[in-house]
């Protein structure tokens, strides 16, 4: 059975709720979920990189991980985060274990997800 | 006009030349071609971050945009770049600029691309 290199989560992810978009500005809370997300996809995690926009404003944050990367960017003015989970090594069922720590801080978000396999161009089969 | 928050473009590259394999492995040049990049898509670069996993083995290196991130992920044993070019408030043509500098290192590559756009859950046009 063919197996890529990497599955790649993407998930788009908005919360109307007011406590729930001031989380989206808590970079030190967007630290821990990303170290959380790791975790709970049985990832190793190499380090965490953040940066705050300013008050009020979003975040970018980074884990770089053994098996690639997840990435976080949030506008809260919009509840909007983006997620990305990369792992290669790994499986689709790992990376939704990461995209659930993020879901369980957000709980009325609305998740728009897919799954991208990363692989060589042209690989078949 | 609709106009997504953001770009996300997914570069799957893969070449089968030797020397280009080597450039792979070589983290230096891979935070330098990040580095151009984002210059070459207008972007401001917040920091770049790199690990190489062993002699002879792959990279993962990461530039923190203002603008969001660029990515790659590198398997120089199957020739393989992973690359990810994520930046809002763009346009798809500035992303297509990051993605020439890598291809200008790996000129016999072969690329795999699509843009994604990044936004709200269900946002309509």
């Amino acid at each position: 059975m063919f197996k890529p290199i990497g599955y790649h989560l993407i998930a788009d992810i908005r919360t109307d709720d007011a406590v729930e978009k001031k989380r989206l500005e808590d970079l030190s809370l967007m630290r821990q979920l990303l170290a959380d997300a790791a975790d709970a996809a049985g990832a190793k995690c190499l380090n965490i990189q953040g940066h705050k926009f300013g008050e009020g404003q979003g975040v970018t944050a980074f884990a770089m991980l053994a098996e690639s990367h997840i990435s976080i960017h949030s506008w809260p003015e919009h509840g909007f985060l983006a997620l990305d989970v990369f792992m290669c090594g790994s499986s689709s069922e790992h990376i939704q274990k990461a995209l659930a720590v993020f879901a369980s801080a957000l709980p009325t978000a609305k998740i728009n997800e897919k799954c991208v396999e990363r692989d060589y161009v042209g690989r078949t089969t």
